[in-house]
């Protein structure tokens, strides 16, 4: 499939500023994989923004800690469909299939999501007041 | 705190139609409570929607199944928080808790749907093309 | 209800420039009422704002043109819950009880924006191809 | 239009489960056509989530009841736009389009919907207080 | 990249009314260039909703008023981001690009949008109140 | 105006952990005030959260650097009216008045968030294909 470019452009290994190729070594560590996605592609652009996004990419979501790592990927895609990005719905999906995720999940996923969209603007549109057992 | 009164009146249990009693009923068996909290009240003016989005609930978030309950309301936060539902965040949260969640739980939830939050745009607002790996 | 203060002044009948006062005298003279609701009144902290905001209004919404007016209310409703928008709910809710909703069509308003909600969701969150029959 | 493959597979009619196989049987009678668009096809891959979602449709949008079922199909387009749902916004103009919608009647509810977006924002931007009248 | 058709028509010159023949003599006159881009071509279908918008667009955006052109395309593409309107953020990042906006501009234009679009979601998803200092 | 308590406390100053304290003293320096507002109050339940919730604000909001200081409070609240942050459009626009921002340009603002609301929604609803020129 033909997509348009970005407004930034996706860089090749070799046009990264040195910071950049730093956080891409660490990438590549922390994932064990050659691969690294296009997203860090483009953000290479700055290696401000690259840093600071890749430092709270790397802390929040490649370890277990409160919450397990597949827990989140499926919290991560929750917003990421209520919020309408194509890109992270498929990369995330990508993410918490390769963490063992079944098509049998992701189906439920998609149901207990398009339960709540239903019900939150059900909640919203009629005004309902919230109980006092919740504050 | 006062609330502005919603666009359809929270219904007391001697108010309720017949369908909507009983549907109260099923609420309070499945639930193990007395309390019915106020979406339902509102949503009782209509015992069309009332059992449908009652049926659908009592499916999709009562019990484990693909995915544990626990998960599931994580997931229905996300979402709500995502789509900026006041009422819905209030009442699952308390569900959350009551299943267990923690604070410590709570902040990292969070701080996932934050995190998703700012690549979302970062993704959306500089048109990142999707990586033929994730296609 | 206590409400905040907006943040620019609701300015009363005597506090409004001569441009926002003609404005006024015109949404008195469409709607046949003394009555001017608070949107207005903020807006008239900005004559070009205010102007430009109900000659829209009035052109699209007080009378039947290909739409009649209680579908447009509907519509602008609908449109109001999904962005989520208490103001215009409730105004837009009065609007359409005025022309005659009945409780039982405000009810299916908001069962089909549910839907609308939901199915919107699954179709986004599962990436649904378009079928070439909608192309 | 090459379109990337969808999160779960688009089903052709001979690799459903026999539940999904009911549910396009209904489809096809209910709407009096042979064709079964995309999202069905997806949402087969979960005979629960195809069932219930078809279920809701049904009742729903397929016959006149409080509101006629065109003024129904544009309160979902309405919701699809706020929402940004590409696909249902082409399949439901779709559904209006062969209920009579003529191109006048559709640059119309744009318009509407346009209008809403833009006073949404400027309520919520504003932080408009409620009208005592609207509460 | 083929693109599929838009819901009404992309006409070309030679399709216009004399109203809309009108509206596009004035976006090339004010924007001295001959190039009128799609969305003007597929609102000119109905002439009102294309004089109404281009008379916005002209009176808001395309010259120094309050604040600069250059700050207003901001204001806009960051709008377009946090409701994921790809078409607005192409042809309005364009324009910002032809006003003189760097790429070191546009970074950080998208990292305080994505610091917002986080930030947004703590505050709401933590229901944090107002402090009184701000009401 | 009483509101309801967020979902994890309200911190004061005596009941912070070490490290937050440590936050609380940069941010009272960094702003040259002794005013602490909600959001770090409750984000201090969770040390890393807030940690890095300032120090990104305080790197891409409290300098000038390639936009000034003004417009990128002006992009923050665009982003907060257009995802709905009450608490966020108030605490950014006091903010924005600290720093000159007139009730003229803060209409303005409002004027373009509006603008881009609206053709926004255009644009999506009418499935405006991109320009080539904009690719």
């Amino acid at each position: 499939m033909t997509q348009p470019d970005p407004i930034l452009p996706v860089l090749a290994d070799d046009e990264l500023s040195e910071r950049a190729a730093a956080v891409f070594d660490d990438i590549r560590d922390t994932r064990n994989t050659d691969f690294v996605n296009n997203i860090w592609r483009v953000l290479a652009n700055d290696p401000n923004l690259l840093e600071q996004t890749w430092s709270e990419v790397k802390n929040t979501l490649t370890e277990d800690s409160e919450l397990d790592v597949l827990t989140k990927q499926l919290i991560y895609i929750a917003v990421s469909v209520a919020q309408n990005c194509n890109y992270c719905i498929r990369s995330h999906t990508a993410a918490a299939r390769a963490l063992g995720l079944t098509d049998a999940q992701l189906a439920e996923l998609h149901t207990v999501i398009g339960l709540a969209a239903k019900t939150n603007r059900l909640a919203q549109g009629l005004q309902v007041p919230i109980d006092e057992a919740f504050l």
